[in-house]
């Protein structure tokens, strides 16, 4: 029997009743610190706390050091705003302390870390030591303060200061999926925490931790509507509610952006267009802005998804992408905002291989847009699925800034059952080498603006965030929040600096539970690779939901079923975009081209994203085709099997609610991986008409059976799909 | 700046740092107890508890035992399932536990406390003195466990010992209007704590605090699903996930409940009918309900709602409810199970004063039902408006049982923004004498089974609780789940005992707080129906919805307006029911129906319920009905002012998360009531084409801005309303 028992109750002492988990505070948990050398470090650190500054953001600071120094060892620090001979820790602009003038090395770091950057080191006064936190605006102040906090959690000691960090781009964003309902589109952690109704009457607290935690990563921005936009958001009465949210963001150095519905015009203004050459249209978007930044002076501008599956757009009306972006981003440019345009555009009315689209859309624009628009793309050619090769967009275009879409929310891997640690399929894309225009261009590069020398830069995550206490339906979905967060800041750490990171703020310092949890962290995405799409397979999930393995789904739009990708048949499998296919693979570098298209090269993990093999081909392996597909599946399922058999290990290292969620988790990952090998395999049977390979677990179940299964109540799906 | 940190947080004293409050702990908080003397009496019960019996419901009282002595005194109390000399309390019954045979007292009262019941007394051993709770099942342990923590926990002694209770009805329900894809109808407290897509792997933690809440109320059994239902919940894949629910209900003694579609037999069986006297459709229901007691062995039955706003039913094949109703209750009868049929039937096809349909519906079927089926009948004839008489149903049924349906969820009553407290409102109707067989045949003796001595009583709930962290949304819904529960289990108590217990234990024992909350909660009711549907004023809320006024509401279904219901014209306004009307007063008693005809008896309260009447009509007060209209809506507008203002005045006596929360949501009721006010006053002013009297507050805005109101994603709706 578990219990939850939520905030309010003060133990007596720490023998004496251990209230159970729920994971509500993410990585911001600041436990109660028993080790004595830590211990005195953090009092020593805590004893006299100046924050400089006024301002609400300092205010923000000033509440993270209470709740830290409260966690982590009941105490209340003494908080000022004024440096004092007994100050201990200082955190601090030029603009509200003069002390750090004395000090020329913090000065020298103050012109090298940009206006969101920190220094942290120590210092003598009066022959006393102290440690300062220095930054040029008080939100690099925030982020150093976090980044302190991080330290003295996970290290415990300050032996990697003097540090000093500022973000690799600038604007890092979540993007909600949320409609006005409160439905989340591809959400599997409850609902939207948006509660529209209720603001901005009522303003609940869950935003403003909501805020601390994205700042603690160096998050700054937030897209709260979904893509699929509401014309309502912009409306008056929403505008208000907006405004209160964005109240609360602002002292955590947070924005807050909308989704621009491109026929707004029409549907709020009552015009009869939404051309956007159209004076009218384009004064009403002016008009609206300036609503929007009289509410919001710090609104970020907009995310709009244009003439893509089924959004309006500047074609309705045989404009460019680049027309529409040019006026939003025109009406948005004096307040200082940016428009962010999605390159996921396809039509099922194009004879072409979706994963070409885009390119041939936006391509052709580069050199087009305005300054302050971002072309947003997705990491892969396709749709976030678990393994795609990077977006040919990236290296194409040099005019134009184009911002990193990910996505957080596991649509695709696995959703809110499966622990899947997304940070190695981030890296994956992000260390991909464009040779666009030479070695070296690596999509990081690119989107950090270093190739090109892109003034907006920009990264955003599609969140995984509702409602669930736990925020992310699966605990290890925060890692995932965390790691994307980290990767925006900072896209040099590695995907293992991240989950130990993430492992020692969540579960605690033990070393050997640690290191548990790091190997299943690490192994978790290959193995949901192999247990759904291996060897370069995609978009073989269920229809609408994609929950779950749907290689059958045939029917209406060619490009939304799973047989226009995988191509089964009985002389193979596989997508061939050489030159003898879709020629997709014109679209990258000739290095890159070269790479993929010649089989001796071409890694297997990507073989059949841009080949057709038939059965029998020979792998690497020396096996078949054939026998490597049964073979990766099922390596797919033992591995899950390997990852709760660990979990289960730590049984007792942690707490009870948290090892049992997830232990429970994991079971059903274990019988969902069956479910797609078993499916998968069958299926495919079909048309290899080959037996399955001695040494591997024969599915079970007829493919009947898995066809007929049906979810009309999955969660993540609007009900109209 | 507010926070919440949940769970887990072990802070070092008392005096360290004190976490939020989200209200997640309801009623059970066990906060800790710092007056000596208390702490005293608690530490001498909780050092030796025995509590006998290894069943899961003796699992289930260790467990609270434990929560209320770790929470209250932060210890560990010594917990045995065997009767030492060193007992301090004893929790037990017959079956384990020999010692109650030396206590004839004791055995006594185990001979009238039935098999819920309880019996809390003081006895000596050994020359020492301990206190047993005794039942004669484990559930009345588990009930006397709880009555017992209440005291403890509010009056701090002993002194109303020795006690016993046991509930004056039978069947204590929560109706769960929550839809297989997780919203809620009528839900205003998030979504549906139901998370069927992950059930039956994973059991969230929550489902069991929801067990122990109910159970510390009595609640005995849960219907989990929408009434507008759907036959998916009756498949083999979710009769495992309602399974695994029930397995955490049963040691808490909650049985649970399925809403049955009608048509499932077509639906999910597949069959061309569900035609109630086909024998395929009988034995469909048979195997289906042999089905779901395989999976739970002590599933309670079936709630139904047939023929009514678009639910298929009996009707549909010209049979009767009693064909519909008796059919499903002889496929459940050899388990024990009841079936619920609602009386919540009424049709826009028949010209007939909706408010007589039911009556005229079920009336002549009264004798036809089987034993195991009861009626389930709203307290009100039209539907849960913040003031309706008594349903002419109760009384005018002698041999078929009825059940009551009350809705906790305030669909009318300010939903989860508005702080009103139902109790009065359930008190009213349970009150109320309907004469039938004669005087003292009050509703709670009929639905008690005093009356007619029907063998099934029940009481049923509407509830309000979601996904929201403090389950309500309001945290003072919490007092309405709270108040259905007592007066389901004894409907004897006071609205004000139940006011004072719950606000003891949810906001501590200070006199002061408590007696400011006792008077705004005892306000607030009389309040919302002054300021919503003053005077016997019903049905003028917004369309679909349901969120504000809408007395305008014209068009469509006319049952379904608000025009039909308020009738304003020149010549006045109100509901002309009696024989000059719709002569739906003649359903009533003969006292009763008197009562409410004649204008010099009939509660000014009831007026226009009944009552067609002109503007210029003189009131007690000496007003012109138009001028009492018009204070009364001021008045109820006014005391949500002061309702406001007291509440205020608590600042720094609570904790800070919830006074604000219930602050800034006393603040928009403020605007929702002037909302209402004006929008109606504006409303009815064009037919009374009086002015606004002097001395109350001038209606602002006009008609039209509110006529023009829009709330599209208000919650609680189906997208198809």
């Amino acid at each position: 029997m578990r219990f939850i028992i939520i905030a309010g109750l003060i133990a007596l002492s720490f023998t004496a009743y251990v209230q159970a988990d729920t994971g509500y505070r993410l990585w911001l948990r600041y436990d109660p610190v028993t080790d004595p050398v830590r211990k005195e470090l953090l009092q020593s650190l805590f004893d006299h706390v100046t924050v400089a500054g006024s301002d609400a953001t300092s205010d923000a600071i000033r509440n993270e050091i209470r709740l830290a120094a409260g966690g982590m060892l009941g105490m209340e620090p003494v908080l000022s705003d004024q440096n004092s001979e007994q100050s201990t820790l200082v955190i601090c602009t030029p603009g509200s302390c003069k002390m750090l003038n004395d000090y020329p090395e913090f000065i020298t770091m103050l012109g090298i870390i940009g206006p969101e950057g920190y220094y942290i080191g120590e210092a003598t006064r009066n022959g006393r030591k102290l440690l300062i936190v220095a930054a040029n605006e008080p939100v690099g102040a925030l982020y150093g303060t976090y980044h302190l906090l991080r330290i003295l959690q996970t290290e415990g000691n300050l032996s990697s200061l003097p540090s000093y960090s500022k973000p690799k781009i600038k604007h890092r964003l979540l993007n909600h999926w949320d409609n006005l309902d409160r439905t989340v589109e591809r959400g599997y952690a409850g609902f939207s925490i948006w509660n529209w109704h209720k603001l901005p009457g009522f303003v609940d607290p869950r935003y403003t931790d909501y805020a601390r935690a994205n700042a603690s990563l160096g998050i700054n921005g937030s897209v709260v509507t979904n893509v699929n936009a509401n014309s309502l958001v912009l409306s008056d009465r929403y505008i208000e509610k907006v405004a209160a949210l964005a109240d609360v963001f602002r002292p955590y150095g947070i924005r807050i952006y909308l989704t621009a519905r491109f026929n707004a015009p029409m549907e709020l203004g009552g015009l009869p267009t939404a051309d956007p050459l159209d004076p009218y249209v384009r004064q009403w978007w002016k008009s609206k802005v300036a609503d929007l930044y009289e509410a919001i002076p710090d609104f970020g501008g907009f995310l709009v998804k244009a003439n893509s599956e089924g959004q309006p757009g500047p074609q309705n009306y045989e404009r460019t992408h680049a027309d529409g972006a040019n006026m939003l981003a025109q009406a948005v440019a004096p307040y200082g905002g940016i428009v962010m345009w999605r390159a996921f555009v396809y039509s099922a009315e194009i004879e072409e291989d979706r994963a070409r689209q885009a390119y041939n859309e936006f391509v052709p624009l580069d050199g087009q847009f305005s300054e302050n628009v971002l072309i947003q793309v997705k990491n892969g050619p396709i749709d976030f699925q678990p393994r795609e090769p990077f977006h040919p967009l990236f290296g194409a275009m040099s005019q134009t800034s184009l911002a990193m879409e990910f996505q957080i929310t596991q649509e695709y891997l696995g959703q809110a059952t499966q622990l899947v640690y997304l940070a190695p399929m981030f890296k994956e894309c992000l260390e991909s080498d464009t040779y666009l225009p030479g070695m070296g261009s690596t999509v990081a590069r690119i989107v950090e603006g270093k190739v090109h020398a892109w003034d907006q830069t920009a990264m955003a995550g599609v969140s995984n965030i509702g409602t669930d206490f736990n925020w992310t339906g699966h605990l290890f979905g925060q890692a995932n929040w965390y790691a994307f967060g980290r990767l925006a800041w900072d896209h040099g750490l590695t995907s293992e600096e991240i989950a130990v990171e993430w492992i020692n703020l969540t579960f605690g310092i033990d070393p050997d539970v640690n290191e548990a949890i790091k190997e299943i962290m690490m192994a978790s995405r290959e193995a949901a690779v192999n247990y759904m799409t291996p060897l370069g397979l995609h978009h073989i999930m269920g229809r609408g939901h994609h929950y779950g393995p749907g290689p059958w789904v045939t029917g209406g739009r060619p490009d939304w079923t799973s047989v226009y990708y995988h191509n089964a048949d009985s002389t193979g499998i596989g997508f061939d975009r050489t030159t003898s296919g879709s020629d997709a693979l014109s679209q990258y570098a000739p290095e890159v081209e070269a790479y993929f298209s010649d089989l001796a090269t071409c890694p297997e993990e990507y073989l059949l994203w841009f080949h057709h093999l038939p059965w029998d081909f020979i792998m690497k392996s020396g096996k078949t085709l054939w026998e490597e597909l049964c073979h990766r599946y099922d390596a797919g399922v033992n591995k899950v099997g390997w990852m709760k058999a660990s979990w289960d290990g730590l049984k007792g290292k942690l707490d009870e609610e948290r090892f049992n969620q997830v232990s429970s988790l994991l079971t059903i990952q274990q019988s969902e991986a069956r479910w797609w090998r078993n499916a998968c395999l069958l299926y495919f049977q079909q048309f290899s008409q080959m037996p399955f390979p001695e040494g591997i677990e024969q599915p079970e179940g007829s493919l009947e059976e898995y066809r007929n299964m049906r979810f009309p109540y999955a969660p993540g799906i609007r009900p109209s799909w």
